[in-house]
């Protein structure tokens, strides 16, 4: 797999009162991966190379195609693509004969999309997933909810880099972090870090955190409900679909996380000892 | 057309030594827009309502399947949709019938995606348009480039109020603010500005400048060559294949644009006086 995050890239400055001078900056990476099932071309997600097997995985777990590691023989590079370039951006995913994959409702009229990560639904009634709702929410303090965010920054050296790239990290409830993954898509973030916990067989998730350094949409809180999360919480703002879902969902929803602040958009925390 | 940007949304705030409590919080809205195109549902995209038909128009122009204003006939609101939460959330570009839409290029193996633009191509070779690339790049001062933020700021509302909006905003060759569009996702507020340049009938726009207010990805800069924009600016970081794509195709990419300095990725500036 390719593991390259960042590109070194011959930049122009212009600074008033300085002049001009040609550096090296670095850049976020960004490829393309095409994800294929049974030798068919599912997907094509523009992502940050590395962590490719979690980035599929996830992506299988959070579109209803595979429940558990079990769903999941493995991941592996195609060597035989036409094109040299896309050597290494061409994953296939080997599934048990059990798992059933509904091509034909995977064969929709659509040919792009937006920055949703729900484009390449054609219809409304297709963008949302069946996933039962949160039974058994976890309470979290918010307390522990505060020192999430140092966390993640301290794990999250590519960000800084590049100022470029976003990062998903998932806690335990003790606010233990166990798995950080960054990429230039919000969406990949998040499934990089599920795949990885479904390929660790941790799923169900129904105790765990997540903490996302962008904005929350509605399909992050979709991704999370699929591996069991109820607790998400967002550096930024969530959207009103966000907190509508959170809410119907039985899902706690914190946004604008700081370090002596928070707030909460769905659900609630455990009370302040 | 639906124009509520943001929605009041009841929000707990918990800040150290402040305690606890519940007030309104503004969120950006984020609703799904399917859109037809002779009455075959062609894609679905997580958008901000507002300024619909121009959200359609540009997507239409972005993935080649329109070319000018003289391809689009209308854009019209569908009103027989079956539920009622998707009403005002339907729309139906009538094309004349000269504009060949090749719906089976369009029926791809697809089903989800990412944040990318791009998710609804299910294989590599499907994510490149053929768009020519420029023959005759604009050249902007970089004085002129820094003068831009502070204008797009001054006619952004929403982002201010919520956090959780990019936007994107078209400017002519002596920076004069044309338009501005804001959306939750990145993409579309792209789609939104080359929609409505594309209903005004200003394409081609080969002397025109966009700025976003986000990241630079590859998917912007292919958007920005369907209008033949030749210089694109972004507040933020571009990812390494926007300035690869940018390279190839002649455009001139600038990043981290600022009152008082800006990157040169690819192409040039003017020189200045």
């Amino acid at each position: 797999m390719k593991t390259a995050l960042t590109k070194n890239w011959p930049v122009r400055r212009v600074q008033t009162g300085r002049g001009n001078r040609t550096t090296a900056d670095v850049l976020a990476v960004e490829e393309p991966l095409e994800l294929r099932v049974r030798g068919r071309s599912i997907a094509v997600m523009m992502r940050t190379p590395g962590h490719d097997a979690d980035l599929a995985a996830g992506f299988l777990l959070t579109e209803g195609i595979v429940r558990s590691a079990d769903d999941l023989y493995d991941i592996l590079q195609c060597r035989d693509t036409d094109a040299r370039a896309n050597q290494g951006n061409v994953v296939e995913a080997v599934l048990p004969k059990s798992v059933r994959v509904d091509f034909d409702r995977l064969t929709r009229h659509v040919f792009s999309g937006s920055s949703c990560g729900l484009c390449g639904k054609a219809t409304i009634a297709a963008v949302r997933q069946q996933f039962p709702r949160v039974t058994r929410p976890l309470r979290v303090s918010a307390a522990r909810l505060r020192d999430l965010p140092a966390k993640l920054s301290a794990a999250q050296p590519t960000f800084r880099a590049t100022g470029g790239l976003h990062a998903t990290a998932l806690f335990d409830e003790q606010g233990r972090l166990l798995a950080t993954r960054e990429d230039v898509g919000r969406h990949n973030a998040m499934d990089k870090v599920l795949g990885h916990a479904l390929r660790s067989g941790w799923l169900p998730l129904g105790r765990h955190i997540l903490l996302v350094s962008g904005r929350v949409s509605f399909e992050i809180m979709q991704k999370a409900l699929a591996a069991r999360v109820s607790v998400v919480a967002g550096i930024s703002a969530p959207t009103s679909l966000a907190a509508e879902f959170a809410r119907a969902n039985n899902q706690t929803l914190v946004g604008f996380l700081r370090a002596d602040r928070l707030n909460v958009y769905a659900g609630r925390l455990a009370p302040a000892r």
